[in-house]
């Protein structure tokens, strides 16, 4: 898969954000006093964890806003696997922006890699098997964009962006239409041809009904390893198959085992912790 | 502690960021498609984890935001224990409205409630000490004043909200500085008189060195709590005493047993795991 | 189908920016000059060629924005054929703010009515036929979900929102990849499993190679009726069919006779004129 | 004429916006799976259709942005007069940004160049005439300074800017007001002095009463040639004449032809089409 | 004259800056930490000077955004003359809101109270001459559109609003063009028929010189009072005067004594002290 | 004292929104018609009054985002003191551009610098007294963090920021709270360990009060010279102590030979007048 950056304007106001937001109204107080202005540093972004880098434009803007004189080489890119004392990127420049930067920029790059570290452990836990690991809607709001490619670097692939992209229909929009059938007419009557459309099911029974009515993909929630290897076969390669719930490396592969082609999980993006990266002195 | 909710001019720019987020071009296109524009719906925030509720006043807004019309009833503010099956809040109003709303209220409700009840987590741990649990400068980008209200909300307070309300003198500075005296000095000329200087020591020399010139906190970064004893002793109330490093809810009862004043955790706002909150069917 | 309104959180910054680009830093200098502030009026927005209704959320926004003490009665919801003098809203409030907010409401309901009556131009052309007539990205910048909208006011259906809701292979993606197998492999394998992907083709040999590699739907640019029923042949229900290139009432029912399932039309967002809606004393 | 263009700070917020629109969360997600990230490509920006060129700063501004490695080289510049298959710039640098930034480039320089051919149509047509071609206030929402900017590309003259820059007191003030007379006084009283006062008449009785109280400009609405001939008699340069209503290239001529100083068309901006310009390989 | 509000749209950015720049990432810690949720208070904003009121719309914005809880009663509506002591507003609610509010809103108030008072001054010094007083572009940056309005609360008139409003002619584009002549007749070539066109000249021969070529408005910069009398001599009608140059409440009368029509004062935009306006509690 | 600059991220947006804000809707008209854009020109920014500078990034930036081809060399950089006709920068480039962006940026400059040569003249008139001259929060809205930086330029210290990085208690919180007593006990009971608490007090007796609970600072307000010196001796070192009330060049070395820490002047940012700074020709 490629992995392709962002495109700058679509990161550059949040880190202008993120900076104006530690910035506050008088700056960094404790370096403008005790760094002097001409003072030069070599630093480095090194991994403290393994894991798998993903963030650095955005570390590399919030430097090159406080200072365009600073100069970043990286080693490591985004997507790169890291070992503990890796270096990820080497910083040189005035020594007062290196320090005044630091922070959202190990906040951003924090944060994005830990996501993509938590996904490449479920992708490595289902190597060998077809399914595709998927992150859902559950982002921190305001930098889904950033989460969705942060676990493009993890080796995961993306659900819907937003709730505008695709339909998924959902156990209330069942109920409230009356049915499977209702929902899902009354979705392909009102979208878009490029629009695909997923259901989620509960049971087999479910499965087979919405299978007769033809979607693109179904959803199969919390359902037993051995129930999705039965589900997989009931579908037959008639839609993509989703599995969700309860995912972790360890349950991953009895879930990828049984054949589905993408399994969902909300926690990369919810609730993976940081990847620990410190900025050090260069050796 | 007073828990006070943050101003609404505040919270509504990052509520319709997020909102703006998910609506993408289209909107929600699954609801709009099978959902009767008339039809109302009862529903209920439900806790499915035990933890602390945090962020209320924005779900509140993303339902109101979307539409005027759905009525909120809370009946677990802010600051509450949970317990699983809680209910936390009502809802009711057209149903289109509720389910388009559903997942940005969630992200917010959810990422904040996990902080809060890390903090609890903490706070807890340390009971009968007299040390509180502050978090740290290590935020979700954009989020920094939601994420130290959690905190709040949790029963922990708040460290620095950014690099201008207050001076620490770390490790970088000390040694750009040409030693723990000159930093000090350079700080206390440059800074307003309501700014206090907090100074980040490794070793209890160091301490020593920086007691004698005067400072009004602290930082006791990765030390043992045998360390910490001695090191309370030491400062013996010319100074607020702050430790971190390595904190837990199993490391945390000792470190507090050391008689310092605070203890700082990163994790409470860069890894804690959200807690888990649901949007079901009124009973 | 159902045509939803827009979430107010999507249209309220465009009102926003209409208004303070034509209020500019005096405001409306000869309503203020001339009106009393007391004074009272009955007015009603009326068509005044037919067409069809698009955009009044906006025009009430813009109203309201300007003063709030502002009433209106919407008698010709959005999607409503309109005959020269029907009334489609009547209006009662402070003549200041009536007149003030006149101008922006007009720009915007006469030009997404514009796209709503050219939309339906078309789509009356076609009736009797399955083809639904769809957009393109050819949209007035930065006002792309209200055209989009107005398309469905006017009983139309939208293509892609923009660069990243679905795949759209073109020639020069065709050429840049050295052939259409290459193209099609590269995007199936970077893209996620709710991205539909269509490709261009220009003849029916490369329709036949697209159709073996199978994608979701086919765009046949600028061929003939005649060749665009061998096309739809050839298809034989493998793939959603699209058909463009110099569509206008009178060319439209030939192509939709052809069996194509769209037919998508640039000009209706980017030259269709504005439907002429006159804000007049109430009878 | 001088031609200036705007000044970047005005043009860059609109680019961002709308680029920002195109991409949505994901980016062009077909160009990045299919292009390779080195591909260098060189294009043009042709004519294909006879017009005026404008717009040309926002179609550099937006390939700008994505990639600033894009060069481009402008061969005919805002105001060119262009014949089909005309050369308008030339385009090298990255392949992705080219096909990336294409539509919104498209969308801006050919939404501009539509109203600058519109305008030169009118302006052609009343050659040798004094008769100045104007806009009017029905524009785009949120695209004035650009929409303003193009007629002054396709060599016409701009109208108010917006209600706060001059005074137009139109039929609905004078019959508030009570007659023509209290509504010219009021604005006398309230407005600075560097700004000019316009009156709507329509009839010559009305001409007769404004003239005789001194204004700077009237606007004769809808009336024939023959009437407009005696108005401009009438008038004997007392004040600038402004002819508006049902102008288009067949009776712009007759309308010039009545010695009126200026002819107002509002669909310059409201309605003209697009002039059809492509991004096409280079030869 | 009428002194007619400001639309709030125009006012809501700017009074949302001002609360958010105040309240910063914490809010009011001294307020929340010690007035109780629940505690009333009634207040009066009262002038401590003697002045002209201008501002209370952002006043009364600042406390409804802090807490719509809040009542606002206008008993010296903007414009008004007030003695020390005189109750402008009283205001009940929450207390919290109110201490909250209390600096953003003053703040406002006592700025453009201050440049209204000011403006006042001037007039008064100038009663019984036809000279009004007109403002500059020499305002407090993002500001202007407030400030001019708060010259109008003071009984005073506007110059130009912006660079764009009217063509006010200086010596360096004199000494640019290579004399009046050219510079006149590029801007009446280049400018639309509503705008105005102003010349400053510094000395009589100057004056003779631009009235020959007919213009809008002179500006007669720093010219004593006896040449002024001679340039209203000269130009007899032909051209509105405006005098400019260390005007104050002495120097005024002679200067408008001088006939002249306008006379232009700077530092009631840039240099006027605040009105001293105190929130107080009430009596 | 080191004087910092601000980062240009967070003086950017305040210079786009002044250049915008005297752009208008088409830019600067005089100049666009009268000056050939190839005409260079060289000028001076001189001081005309003797001061201090400040805001000279500000105008850097004003003319940079209008033309990047101006240059501009700093002769008497922020801070320095001018006498009239001293040169503080000169500007080569573009004379449009220089044209264009002379008013924004002598705004910034000349407001700013009047706050800095305020502050100068009361840092002056307490020479050799320990006393540091602070300012306050009645600052022009939206501009805080600029008159802040403005004063420090002068040779002042800053007082808080904003209502959130330090507990200011003054009367009105005494008087809810039921006494200064239960005040503190609040406001330490409520913040963050390195947030600082100042108290106001109007007697003596209050002082007494104050400093035996023990606080960072005292806020001595309106108190007479010899008052102030009792205080100081009460207070002995135990905490900060500021005085504040009818500040001026004349009564400030009284209040500062009372041995006081801070004297607070309100005027500085509210009511100073400009440093008038013209742009002339280089000679």
């Amino acid at each position: 898969m490629n992995l392709v950056p962002l495109p700058r304007i679509m990161l550059e106001p949040l880190v202008r954000a993120a900076l104006v937001e530690d910035l506050g109204r008088a700056g960094d107080i404790t370096t403008d006093a005790i760094v002097p202005a001409d003072l030069q540093a070599n630093l480095v972004l090194a991994a403290r964890q393994p894991g798998v880098v993903a963030g650095l434009d955005l570390a590399v803007l919030a430097f090159g806003l406080i200072d365009p004189a600073i100069v970043i080489a990286i080693s490591k890119p985004d997507g790169s696997r890291v070992a503990p004392g890796d270096v990820i990127a080497t910083l040189s420049g005035p020594a007062r922006g290196l320090l005044t930067g630091e922070r959202v920029a190990l906040n951003f790059l924090s944060h994005l890699s830990g996501i993509a570290t938590a996904t490449a452990g479920i992708v490595d836990a289902v190597a060998g098997h077809k399914a595709r690991i998927v992150c859902t809607r559950k982002t921190t709001p305001g930098l889904r964009a950033l989460e969705k490619y942060a676990v493009r670097c993890g080796g995961g692939s993306n659900h819907r962006f937003g709730l505008d992209d695709a339909v998924l229909i959902k156990d209330n929009h069942i109920a409230i239409a009356g049915g499977v059938r209702p929902a899902i007419e009354r979705a392909r009557a009102n979208v878009g041809h490029l629009v695909k459309i997923e259901v989620e099911v509960d049971t087999l029974a479910q499965l087979d009904e919405v299978l007769a009515l033809g979607v693109d993909a179904v959803l199969l929630d919390n359902m037993a390893p051995g129930t999705l290897t039965q589900a997989v076969q009931m579908v037959g390669g008639r839609a993509i198959i989703e599995a969700s719930g309860r995912v972790n490396p360890t349950t991953a592969p009895a879930i990828a085992a049984s054949g589905v082609d993408l399994i969902s999980v909300g926690w990369l993006t919810h609730s993976a912790p940081i990847l620990d990266i410190g900025l050090d002195t260069a050796a």
